[in-house]
């Protein structure tokens, strides 16, 4: 199962030049959803060809203009492209009045349908469950209210290996063979092994999405063995009291995250403006938690 | 007198990725003013190094997204960046309806002084005049209610040659010289011609701004004689229809205003996102006003 997650914006809240404010693509299968949208993300969306129809679903962790700022013009965007495709979006109350105002005034009539879901930021909550995946809210603790979004695929039945059927075989023990069941035929009294027809389908994967927050470990039960945390460090170690009094994280605290539920692979990410080179975010995350990898835009990571 | 116009966008509503939506910046001495600011304008503000505490003047033509969406980002990193200046915003009604919620969404108390001037988008009104510039309203014809703006800079009084002034010469007599008059000493019977001692100030200097607009030729009486028209040219003639559907100006008939007011420059944009290449733009604007420039993004065009 495809499952890769494309970085779309690095930056923090202050602009800087060779960074973008987040905004990340997660692909699953032929499905894309977009996490958080800061100004300019239509223009990253284009660079990557990323085919807007692929996007139904949009995440916005908080109102704070660096995750959300650049949603307005997408959307405004989608409309002039004559989209039709309906888009669910998942926000903090106050979104669908911000967006709706500005409708408005610029006197748009959105062409397709925009579901608005509130998100609970203070319980994890289910927000979506499709055959393809579910996705709960993760309670953040930020200045404002701000929840991450854990994605779980789901595992796909046993693939049939159709060069070993036998012709003409019939299509109900096709369904019990992806159940994974043996077959006796009543009639032939011929038995059709499982593990001679089958091979595993794909397994269930999860990303959990953690910015903006300060350094909690109240998610550490809910998010126990995910293949892949992005958790932000938008400061390292040497800037302690300022990620606490900003509700931010370090580098070191987005690793011990990774490291207590027991994560495959950590992406950090959310830099401030202060850091022009890296180095030091890596290497403290790296020393509590080995499979650290930088947030770099335009790169895709596979989970 | 510095006056020049610094082009930050010139593409139109539909986004491409080798244009930016509109933003200008008219420099006129030390004075920076803002006109439209289209999405991604903060950071095309920083590619350029453009001071912000320059600018303490914005114009908003109207409220379609490709003309402000990047408003509320520049507002926020002004107020992250600890700006004290005050700014004073002139845009139609609604817009300061809009950045209100945002901030009070993201918990956004800001800093400096923000003073909303509502636009009369149906008459010529005079919203700015200091000591440097006088603006009025220019109407335009849009889908929603849509001005320009017309920028004249106060000529200077005559300048001073100090080389050639008598050492002590009196103060009051320095005032009279300024204002070009020749002085006649009661006590010494000296007399000093304003020739001698000064020279020329600076010519007033005048530059319009149209955009979004339909042809029409309304302004032709209160823009003659400008020095530098921008004036809107979404299409070339070939789109004429598509051009009055929507509102917007072809290449030729941004040139014909120009030609019926007599202005001395023009530069032509807002170009749309079919066209790969502006040659027809030029070609066709030129027929008809052979001062023509198109808008280039990162030019600065003086005036």
């Amino acid at each position: 199962m495809n499952f890769e997650l494309l970085i779309l914006g690095t930056g923090s809240a202050t602009p800087v030049l060779n960074r973008h404010p987040s905004a990340f693509l997660l692909c699953i299968e032929n499905e894309s959803f977009l996490i958080d949208c800061g100004e300019g993300t239509q223009y990253r969306l284009l660079e990557h060809k990323v085919k807007s129809t692929r996007i139904r679903h949009i995440f916005i962790s908080h109102l704070h203009g660096d995750h959300y700022f650049g949603l307005i013009g997408l959307l405004s965007s989608w409309n002039l492209n004559q989209r039709k495709e309906s888009v669910t979006i998942f926000a903090p109350r106050g979104l669908a009045e911000i967006l709706t105002i500005q409708f408005k005034h610029s006197d748009t009539k959105i062409n397709f349908k925009i579901n608005f879901v509130e998100t609970d930021t203070e319980n994890i909550h289910s927000i979506l469950d499709t055959n393809l995946v579910s996705v709960e809210t993760i309670p953040l603790h930020h200045r404002i209210p701000c929840c991450g979004f854990l994605f779980r695929s789901k595992a796909s039945k046993r693939k049939i290996l159709a060069e070993k059927l036998p012709e003409n075989f019939p299509i109900p023990y096709i369904k019990m063979l992806k159940d994974g069941l043996d077959i006796s035929d009543e009639f032939s009294g011929e038995v059709f092994l499982n593990k001679d027809f089958t091979t595993t389908g794909s397994v269930s994967k999860s990303f959990a999405y953690c910015s903006d927050t300060a350094y909690n470990e109240l998610k550490i039960n809910q998010l126990q063995n995910v293949d892949a945390i992005y958790h932000e460090a938008t400061f390292t170690e040497s800037e302690l009291k300022r990620a606490q009094q900003t509700n931010h994280s370090t580098a070191r605290q987005a690793a011990t995250i990774a490291k207590k539920i027991n994560a495959n692979q950590l992406i950090i990410g959310h830099y401030s403006s202060r850091y022009k080179i890296l180095d030091a975010h890596l290497s403290e995350s790296i020393e509590v938690f080995a499979n650290t990898f930088l947030a770099e835009e335009g790169k895709t990571y596979k989970i």
